[in-house]
């Protein structure tokens, strides 16, 4: 057997072990009754430990030498496979087993200490567990860098978004930093002149919430025979390709926050069910980044479901679905759309519009990047997060809770993931944008409720692509531009200014 | 490192993977979708290869031998501990790996067979997957004869019900072949003589039976912070210790049948709570065996939540559940304790009463033991099962689906389990006589919704000794005699014909 399919079958192996640990990390989040928490996150760590294993097997590293030096006898995409495999490798082994061990302990009892600190807005409680694990965090950033030759912060970044590195998010960053100030202050003086949206009065029963979730899923081509929608505290899309599972949390005085998550992970859900079946299991059958991720749940969410055209087509879905007169003006199009692009500087990043959640990013970006470089310590986080909320959205919050405690991510151990929730907003503008100049009639279509269209363009520029290009090899094909923060601004300019 | 000790941590990463592989084997039955079957499958299976590998690593063996030779050292609980470590290594190394990834296989496509030729009565598609599958089965069961030095029956025997060999089974089985049949008759003639009782008029909404049952599970000590009740085609009772899920299936014209469903299986979630918490992990920490499981099931089931007192205790709580007038006499005590006692020969073992629910698994057992022996073909299964039927219950099903298509078990090559479910009812009786003789005032206890007392005996008796001891040691130990058909014939004596 060839070294390239003797690859190929390992990574099989490791690939049916990551499909286990994201059901079982589904069933945490969703379902799982607390006091199972300890086992879990054992039966977690096992399989941590096993995958990691199977990559830092001795033999990999012979066999990826051999297969690298035979890539002539390989087509296309198992020579991107075997690109993914080497940059697998390179990341797994830069790091030890006891330090794979101690940062997976060290993860569950951070985000259980952060879980409890969270409730009780106890700073101090998170902090001793963050301390320990933000050690361990910083030993991986400076393993990773040696193996891969980036910056510690950058080779962190390289985990979830191959490609990108500080340099050029510093670019659209800045940039942003610059454009949004004086833009936000426009959107709200215009917003302001006007009459407020009337905000629907519930209660909107919690059944006719799921049930009309239901019915937009499947009208946005997610299949229940391959999916499931379930509630968590906070939505995800988790699972596998075969069996997405995506979550929201229903609020019964307000369905449109609880709506709006359904679309977004539905978008993510899109995503892995249009990743090629015959390289499912197989590295570069899997999403290409996070980044890209984000700019389907986004596309999904921002461009196509807060649009006007959307609003036409789901309004008599929303009232028919709670009941409203026609007339109800609450459930007008207009009103509804209005109200799903109300622009307001807030503490909380989940809550934010697509105005202001770039500055939630920018400040996460700058904090995380200073407690990698070691320029600030776990104590000094509270202050200055509010100094940069200050800078930043004009706001302070009263609490850690509505302040530096409001994520999950890095009590999660998850730092270098953030700027990726904005490459995704600015990926998902320039693919709608050169999504509508290429498919005639598009708006009509959403006006209708049709998504096929698009959804068959995402696919075959995005979805079935998986990993066989990079990034901006990816966004470059689609779009015929280099990644740019141009549409993005011009989609908000276009939406809030016109 | 003793190695002990060392033996202690490599079954510990077992625990933690035969965990993961619960909960993932839970969320199949219970919740996921059909689409995710294929991928699932392989997650399962390649747990499965690495338990495999873990347990027949060859270190193993000298570790085994160095901590036998050094037995003194070790402690009662650690000394059943290692005994528990030998067994479950000599029946995994019994069996080659190809062997073992061929059964996974193979089990899987029966299950699947097995599930469309039930739906639709189709014997040749199941026979087929059935017959391959069939000759693994006898190929693991001379390879762990072998290997234990046991008959190749009484070796799939043991690993299911160690202790037990078909030479007491035997003895027991003929023992109840002998007594059964007359008693059935004298059953059905009282019960002839007597009115029918009346049957609650249903529907019975979902939504009223989910709540009850949770209400009645905690009654009896179900601890929701740590288990859940879901709903499957079957109902079972999965995951683990620390998070203990059980399943139950509705139906809206009869609430009894999912009723006893949920009580049965919260006598197997109420052992696994019961399990020292200090050898968690450990082979001498979980349950001793299927038929003491099933003891804990049936005891809950049929000792208790059938008796006349439990229905005293129950009633008000129906009538309450389901919004009956006080007067209903459906849903007096009585009546509902009558019911409930209903005996009646039929085709279904999983509907089948107390009575004769023996001779459902006298067949099955007659069938797999000549099967394993070679006697007789997957050809000749649905003959043969006709004629046990007319010979035990005379009755001949009418389809197949009624018949030898009725359980999963078989098409799962679970075979050497079904005489755990009758063991499981001996012990029961013989448990619940001896709890009784020792516990003043029991019966009051009963009538007024008191279980503790009861479990708590239970928890002293049987679940906080694990797998401390053998099946019966244990038994011999919580009752004073060695198991014996005595108490359970005792027991349908006095409900019965008393």
């Amino acid at each position: 057997m060839s070294a390239y399919r003797q690859l190929e079958e390992r990574f099989e192996r490791l690939a049916h072990l990551s499909g286990a640990a994201a059901v079982l990390q589904w069933d945490w989040a969703a379902i799982m009754p607390m006091g199972g928490a300890k086992a879990r996150s054992r039966q977690l760590a096992e399989l941590d430990v096993i995958r990691h294993e199977i990559i830092t097997d001795t033999r990999l590293a012979g066999l990826l030498g051999e297969a690298e030096s035979t890539r002539d006898a390989l087509n296309p995409w198992q020579d991107a496979n075997l690109t993914e495999m080497r940059h697998r490798w390179t990341h797994a082994n830069a790091l030890p087993a006891d330090l794979v061990a101690a940062l997976s302990t060290a993860a569950s009892e951070c985000e259980l200490a952060w879980r409890s600190a969270r409730a009780s807005n106890d700073y101090p409680t998170f902090q001793k567990a963050f301390e320990s694990l933000l050690s361990l965090v910083r030993e991986k950033a400076a393993a990773k860098s040696a193996a891969v030759g980036l910056s510690n912060y950058d080779a962190l970044i390289d985990s979830y978004d191959p490609g990108f590195t500080c340099t050029e998010i510093d670019v659209f960053f800045t940039d942003l930093a610059v454009f949004l100030p004086d833009f936000l202050e426009k959107v709200l003086d215009k917003q302001g002149a006007l009459p407020a949206p009337v905000v629907p009065k519930g209660p909107f029963p919690l059944d006719k919430q799921r049930t009309l979730s239901r019915v937009l899923m499947r009208r946005l081509g997610f299949d229940f025979e391959h999916g499931r929608l379930d509630e968590s505290h906070h939505p995800f899309c988790g699972g596998v390709s075969e069996d997405v599972r995506i979550t929201t949390r229903y609020d019964e005085v307000n369905f449109t926050s609880s709506l709006m998550a359904v679309l977004h992970e539905t978008g993510h859900a899109i995503y892995e069910r249009g990743l090629p079946i015959e390289w499912y299991t197989q590295p570069v059958g899997e999403a290409r980044s996070m980044s890209l991720h984000e700019s389907q749940s986004l596309l999904m969410e921002m461009q196509i479901c807060r649009s006007n055209e959307f609003f036409c087509f789901a309004a008599p879905l929303l009232r028919q679905a709670f009941g409203m007169a026609d007339a109800d003006v609450a459930f007008s199009p207009d009103n509804l759309h209005r109200l799903a692009l109300r622009v307001e500087p807030g503490f909380i990043r989940v809550d934010a519009d697509e105005v202001t959640y770039p500055f939630h990013i920018m400040l996460r970006y700058r904090l995380e990047k200073a407690m990698i470089k070691g320029d600030l310590r776990a104590s000094d986080l509270p202050g200055a997060w509010n100094e940069g909320m200050l800078e930043f959205l004009g706001l302070t919050p009263e609490t850690d809770r509505d302040g530096c405690l409001q994520d999950i991510h890095w009590a999660a151990g998850e730092i270098g993931y953030f700027p990726s929730y904005t490459l995704g907003a600015l990926i998902a503008a320039q693919l709608f944008s050169s999504a509508r100049a290429q498919l005639a009639d598009i708006d009509n279509a959403l006006t209708s409720g049709e998504f096929q269209d698009l959804i068959a363009w995402l696919g075959d520029k995005v979805h079935s692509q998986a990993s066989r290009y990079s990034s901006h090899q990816l966004i470059e094909r689609a779009t015929g531009l280099p990644l740019a923060t141009d549409a993005f601004k011009a989609h908000l300019g276009a939406r809030y200014l016109a």
